[in-house]
């Protein structure tokens, strides 16, 4: 299919044009960049030159092109998103959209507009987006025109919770203690992302306030019909890739490790993108794939049930998930074009 | 005062070494370490090159001088130290040590033989040893002849639990999700800690069941006679230096966050090597000095405090620490030789 | 085509297997390590669990195997490798070899053992292999049973100098002061290599010693039948890929810079994996590609040329070239299964 | 006494006025930063919290202070530097200045205009600078009102090139080929210098064009009254400290080795922070300390001399030199306040 790409130079976007650069089925119509407009796409990733070596088109040069595209990402941040899906949609109503941004993937727009503090442009377009986590909502994906892909830092955590929280098998509190390699910050000038401020650097940020948060329990509740009781505590690591989230809960009364097992096996057993190993995964195990490791562990002492999950924050985190929800849309195989893991180091 | 040094080429042990090395009123007598004895240590270590030339001794070189020296530092693996202290014990009664080891931690042998796995060489004499964390065991550790130098974890973790605990102000489940630069593996020849296997890695290991765990279970008891529930998970991230402890706890009904912060000031305002901060730190505050920096926000949705506290693992959890229980036990000024803060980068 | 992995679990070992496992012509046999016998790849590798789980046998479970094989690839060390070789040829003398070690590469044994310090098991066969550079000697390759693919720094080395001595537009002395990561150190215990060591550490070693040194001497002997004056200055930094050859050499009399250009032109312009681009190149744009990124700047005032070279340690530098070496020597398009720059970062 | 420092919160500001604070002689009256006037230093670098928490001056605010004050160190950017002081000298003829930037480098205001592209604003002034390289320069600085401190590429060049040269025992064209950690970029936003784009890469940049060749070249023709033909060529690196000069000579026919080394130990021999090892060094060595490491090694096959020379950037290579220079003006001990080599990792 003929594809449009917005926000095409962050690493969301740049990750997401090297991916369907090599899909065998992605023909790449267009690069937008409002900021590098004119310039070449491999003038900001030299690695590319040769290979990817479209001009950046500013938006209002896309407009005509919209009608001979079938389906266009959004890699652009919060806010803007919207604005860009409104337009897009009056130009060409058949156009699909997948969406990368924050802006359709809380249904009720009284919370977005809460947690990310601008009004939402289009309320009603947003029960119109499916939710991009393949593992549990391949089927409204499947029909959707429209998907909303998922934070990085939530599908690291709803693919491990829903199963748990859908079985009503756990309660209490849950804490999820995540660590983030800085990519996820993208590739603006910066201070605070600065390789000699980032080496050698841990730090917590926003605990309880990050807007992935409100994410993972609209979303759970969205899916399961049940409001947890959650802690979202996000970290900064001296690494460039992989999200690693520590998940803390407690078990129901009378529930057993091979309760919870089976109930993994039984979600995801078949799912060609998460392993569910025994041994305490690493960002190592994901980094440069789709994949989600999930792991878990029992702590007798304090009667806490502790699950491993981690990602790559641009692979199942952004671009390849994006394009695994495509795959999906189009009746395409899920893999294609995402199924390697080529890169140990 | 005349100090003798046994471990001295590890990455604790060169810190001890390079630290003492300028310290106003230390002399090195002698540097010690079997495996490398004959080396210089600049050898080694050649930064030092033209500054610590001492040649290592081994074991048994070091016997004749014991008599010589006032004081002794261990920077020996668990397990080894307590064969080095029965013996220096034997050979000079009035030599003072501080043991960087966990072999004199934990007050209960049998916990100590639970969580090492060695059977302890001299029972008896574990009590003689004064729990090397300044602020809150000042008293003890001037008095004592042999001091316990704290785990670098449970430095980070029992200094900002043991106000709380002791106040009898929070309860229930304590959860310490900690992360910690690669430093703390030791010098040693090592797969897992390569460069290429380091970077970009991030993951979780020995949850529950790491040896610092029941140090701060039964320092704690020890200080304040309660018993904690508590659950240690501690991390690996890409970094030479810094730990950094993020800890989830319960307040007890009624208690506010003025109630919190009021303890802590009247526990620590005047610590010199604890700051109390207004925002959420980060290891780079710490690295390379002595410091350990706390602060605490509140979770209302869930009802949790969350306390951030980070240290340097090879410093304030390690070197500079018992060089501050040196100073101590010799009633020199507590910051002389270790009171710098000189690289943030 | 059938294939065997001989010394699949170091870096560059792994990296092939990852590679070939996605191969859309090739099909693996067998994986061999005597060290990890009997453990599966994924257990060494645990990112591709579900995916290569494949149990690594020792050398001698592998004979039976040789003969449904049509090639193998050694990734052994040097000296090693040599032995296995003769091994293999004895028991099946139609099997394809392809050898990443140094043990095939100088034709001239007594240049082979005065500098890898080994007698060399099988001189006669020297011969046999064919220098497996494509850009430079498709054609032998193309018909050669045995290929010895060239090593990391002097393919970074030998594809940019090759031409410009062939064509006789240099001369006088040659400098190369190359960087590298520390991947290719391997994955062996190591002291020097740990992570907290390599942080903040640049370092020259081997100035004009190393083994990589004659390799470019001798490989453009034979290409040209010319002698080079010629000093090979390695360095370590920070990173875990990529290579990077900084040339300094002297133009000819009457040499232009257009004459460079059009000879890199002449040799170059059509060849897939080489970017002769106009800027000064970064690893960055090579990691993880099969690339080779060249540029040259002149100065006036010392009248030097200054040429860029660079490739990945693990990719062109070994694996990914084995692999593009094995599609020439069966007629495969050249660019099959290694053919992707997917991640900038 | 009473110092002043400009440009107080960049990386070389930042590290002198930590070195400063802990300097038995000084005493800082203020700080000054136009950017982020108004704020507490400790809030731009929150690790000294509790230690350096003077408020941030503009650059008026310090006019009345300036009498008060006996020296300031200017760490501004190239081209600012000499606007301030011509003001400072005109509120204060008395005032000592040691200023870190390039202004006052060149004696020759048309070389520094050429290759700054700056017009110099006092001209007149430039002589009245004292070079601030202590090791060949003391006696100078001694009874200088002014010094220019050097930067850090000549720093890690002239130390190891000025006694071949002044001995006139090397000839022909000098090669360096330097790299450098990225804390010399400076803390501004930047997109270059982001941690996820420096990871695993290496490049070069301004080959020949990099302004700290004329210093070299200028600073070598003043101090020998040779003029070199010398072709600097600088790399970045994954680090944040350190430099690593590789230098290649060539030696005057009937120069032994012997007399290389005899040369060095002449000169450099009692120097303190000069240290002539007997093996290759690494930027290990240096790292946050005042040192510059020596190394030279003999190429038999190309005749070639090739010397390492390594500083860590911001300490040798400007701030802490910077006080060394101001030690020496005020008679005091060199040493004092810069001499320790504390961190090996």
């Amino acid at each position: 299919m003929k594809i449009g790409i917005y926000g095409a130079t962050g690493y969301s976007g740049m990750q997401l044009v090297s991916l369907l650069k090599r899909h065998p089925h992605a023909e790449i119509v267009f690069l937008s960049s409002n900021r590098f407009a004119g310039k070449k796409f491999s003038q900001l990733y030299t690695k590319f030159s040769g290979m990817i070596d479209d001009v950046l088109l500013d938006e209002e040069s896309t407009y005509p092109l919209l009608t001979k595209v079938d389906l266009v990402f959004l890699a652009l941040p919060h806010g803007v998103s919207m604005r860009y899906v409104k337009k897009i949609k009056n130009i060409d109503k058949d156009i699909k959209i997948i969406d990368l941004s924050g802006d359709f993937r809380l249904q009720d727009s009284d919370i977005y507009e809460h947690w990310y503090g601008f009004d939402h442009l289009i309320k009603n377009s947003i029960k119109d987006f499916a939710y991009g986590l393949p593992e549990i909502n391949r089927d409204a994906i499947k029909n959707a025109q429209y998907v909303a892909n998922p934070g990085c830092f939530p599908t690291s955590m709803i693919l491990p919770l829903y199963p748990l929280v859908n079985e009503d098998i756990i309660e209490g509190k849950i804490i999820v203690d995540s660590k983030t390699g800085v990519s996820g910050a993208g590739r603006k000038e910066s201070q605070n992302f600065l390789f000699s401020e980032v080496q050698d650097s841990t730090y917590a940020y926003k605990t309880g306030s990050h807007r992935h948060s409100p994410e993972v329990v609209e979303t759970i509740k969205d899916f399961t019909g049940k409001q947890i009781n959650f802690l979202f505590s996000p970290h900064i690591v001296p690494a460039t890739r992989g999200i690693y989230s520590t998940i803390y809960v407690n078990l129901k009364n009378g529930i057993t490790l091979e309760d919870i097992q089976k109930t993994y096996n039984d979600y995801y057993k078949d799912e060609h993108f998460i392993e569910l190993v025994d041994y305490i995964p690493s960002t190592k195990d994901v980094n440069r794939s789709n994949k989600n490791f999930i792991h878990f562990e029992y702590d007798n002492l304090t009667e806490t049930l502790i699950i491993y999950s981690t990602i790559d924050n641009l692979m199942k985190g952004a671009s390849s998930q994006a394009i695994q929800n495509m795959n999906i849309m189009y009746g395409l195989e899920e893999t294609m074009g995402i199924d390697f893991d080529l890169f140990y180091i």
